[in-house]
């Protein structure tokens, strides 16, 4: 088990990128970050927030859509400047309808 | 689909963060970033490049444990700043010897 205060918030200006994956179906869902509070909110809650950094607040998942996201388990990498969050998606995480936000392909042609 | 051309490199300094997916058990393995070298070799030789922060130099995942990762599929999030590669992983992902760098829980108590 790793405590809060053993993260590296430094390390990335005071945020720390989340993988985020549907706790069912372990699907890859989003990437975002949170700052301590952020990451607070969440345990205090048990719904995901996160920090948004082209806005520069605060938010909770899901606040305007409805579509939140409901945290079974909190994961935290060999460096502690990475967690994983492992969530039951409401409805669908990307704001274009997608379930996941990682819908495409990239254009590998015949190279993979 | 997505083209190399279309990735933001310029929103992260030149590099894009890569979350790591095991192809077969679908579990979030690692994250790490690449710059566009790091991405084009790893499109030419089929194994996960990526470009190390901490060292300032392009490297290949396994080229000294020999745990090496053959990338099956590249997927694009819905902002083209953040990829998903979906791997065989040989071996363990992890320096510390585990399967995974995403081994611990963080402690939160019982507010989850």
């Amino acid at each position: 088990m790793v405590g809060i205060d053993e993260l590296n918030f430094e390390k990335g200006g005071g945020l720390i990128p989340v993988v985020v994956q549907d706790y069912s179906t372990r699907e890859v869902l989003m990437v975002a970050y949170v700052n301590r509070e952020a990451l607070e909110q969440t345990l205090k809650t048990g719904y995901a927030h996160y920090w948004s950094r082209s806005r520069s607040k605060l938010w909770m998942k899901g606040e305007e859509s409805g579509n939140v996201q409901r945290v079974r388990a909190i994961m935290v990498d060999c460096d502690q400047d990475t967690i994983l969050y492992m969530v039951d998606q409401k409805g669908v995480a990307c704001h274009t309808g997608n379930r996941t936000c990682f819908y495409r392909h990239l254009d590998y042609g015949e190279s993979l």
